[in-house]
């Protein structure tokens, strides 16, 4: 997940002007962002804080580890394609994969609202138990509160995770270059749209199903073959949009893409459209851009195509010295446009 | 804190009758026990799970290192002596000090509500950086989410944390050894009474003070004493008699306790005798008690009395092989009561 894991944050944003939390903090924008700079991260400023990444890369020994976390306060708490649970753990994974780490453990924190049947539960951790198992990552640690009823959601669940850095990258937005070729990992937009079409009620001509998967089989295939990786995101809240931003403001580097390259599938497409959401914005789960080398480029798609997780992956534009720190999108008609981060909250509750 | 971070478990106990998760699930008594056994450990169990302690050890290369987790939901988030934000850090250090593990590192997940004045999430960060600082803890990764009004309460917080090993010793429940003295680190009852006074508006004579401190000090100082520590285990919900109880049936064996040997303050027996609470059950957030051979028993208790936060201690008792499983304690009139795991729930969201 995401994008506040190291609490992302590089050009100066004003001070918030919201004396109360709104949805919208917790959309993965611009609100969110200045509430991290405004309030959060001044009380907790430290230099591995500044490597504004999914998961925080440290080391003990002679041992380079990745840190991450994430809550999981997804509504409903089963959709097409996964649950809360599903979520939880690749949701975690994927973090550590986006720094290159190969996963070891997880916790697990549960905050159950009085009244949660306990059959939804135990489905729950049934999926749990599967995914970790399919992630290979164990759960060596957990915790269980219970608020009164009226004060939760049902079930709240907190996963942290712990995994090995076994190479000498630096995988964060600090080493994307100039020239870079940024590749999509697949089609964009399924686990947003599963999630309102759930929750919404909406019936579509054709089930959409989360894309909600582990990503770092296909991450450990890269290194494995010896590609040069920069920068790996994961897109979760506010869409690719709102990571390439991410990484443009970062690296203060500019990014050309084509919205061409960028694939969304016809029922994410026509959903989109009904709803009036831009796919470029909505939600995924087991979806990320690889800025790699362009000398690697070729090897990179190759191998990513090659994991099933993956197989549709597409270079979707490059980095550019120019237009630093703006993401400039080249439309069907050949016209330009800039993509900005999320503003407000576009489905709140969407992990 | 406490009781299920390695949803500590050891006597077969019957599924849960339970169709709906209630407030004692979450108690840190008997009924969170049965929930953890008949639901939520099946779908984790691993060889971490089996040390049934605070914090899971776990090496990586050649470096041993100690993963834990907490939720924090406390009612009211401020308090006499802490706030929400002082827990989340000390809870958190003290699960990893009771492994013996120096801690290095925290993650924190906020679960806002809507309509948080941001005025409190300010003060709540302030008292995380303080107490951080004080800890010698950094935060280097995080997450922050938002749901609706009504379906959070103010907010909740996540903390992991990883520590570094840096003995050989296995300092779990399985350690303990016939005759082990038991040394508590302090007076008990504080914590819940200082919570309870807050909830219920009841104002004592004296100001009842939580006594939420880090604990990793005292224990360093026991390691660096070249202590032979069995077993540590801190005081949290479900207070000394859960924390006694758990350890003699993870151990097999059993303990003889004086209650004279146990400090109550006098304002937290007051409340108590008011309230109708048995101080055996009141959560504490900075007491401990420790293990340790016959051998090392007066050394041990030098070193813990040299230290503010566990100047206190005293011995209440030693373990025996006679009455496996049971906490056997002596009264002031000589009479001799079994010492029991809290049932249902005392004190609701206490941290």
């Amino acid at each position: 997940m995401a994008d506040d894991k190291n609490f992302a944050l590089s050009c100066p944003t004003p001070i918030a002007n919201y004396e109360q939390i709104l949805l919208a903090h917790g959309g993965g924008g611009k609100l969110m962002r200045q509430l991290l700079e405004s309030v959060v991260l001044p009380a907790l400023d430290n230099v591995h804080l500044q490597s504004r990444h999914d998961a925080s890369v440290f080391v003990v020994g002679n041992q380079k580890l990745a840190f991450t976390t994430d809550s999981y306060v997804v509504s409903p708490l089963f959709f097409v394609g996964g649950d809360i649970g599903t979520l939880a753990i690749n949701g975690t994974v994927n973090d550590l994969a986006m720094a290159g780490a190969r996963p070891l453990y997880l916790s697990l924190g549960l905050i159950l609202e009085e009244g949660l049947p306990v059959e939804t539960l135990s489905r729950i951790m049934d999926s749990i138990k599967k995914t970790a198992a399919e992630a290979d990552v164990q759960i060596i640690t957990g915790d269980t509160k219970v608020v009164d009823r009226g004060k939760g959601d049902g079930i709240f669940i907190n996963t942290a995770g712990i995994g090995v850095v076994e190479h000498s990258l630096d995988i964060v937005p600090g080493s994307v270059r100039p020239g870079d070729a940024i590749i999509l990992s697949g089609d964009i937009g399924r686990h947003g749209i599963a999630i309102m079409a759930q929750r919404a009620g909406l019936q579509f001509e054709t089930t959409i199903e989360s894309d909600c998967a582990p990503l770092h089989t296909a991450v450990q295939k890269l290194l494995a073959g010896g590609i040069d990786v920069h920068c790996l995101r994961d897109l979760t809240r506010g869409g690719l949009a709102s990571a390439l931003t991410e990484v443009a403001q970062q690296a203060r580097l500019g990014m050309h893409i084509k919205e061409t390259a960028i694939a969304v599938c016809e029922p994410v497409r026509s959903a989109c459209e009904l709803l009036g959401l831009d796919p470029l914005y909505v939600a995924n789960e087991g979806r990320f851009v690889a800025f790699v080398p362009e000398n690697d480029a070729e090897r990179a798609l190759a191998i990513l195509k090659s994991e099933p997780v993956s197989e549709m992956s597409t270079f979707i534009g490059t980095t550019t010295v120019d237009d630093a720190g703006l993401v400039l999108m080249t439309g069907t008609i050949g016209s330009t446009r800039i993509v900005d981060m999320l503003s407000g909250e576009q489905l709140p509750r969407i992990c």
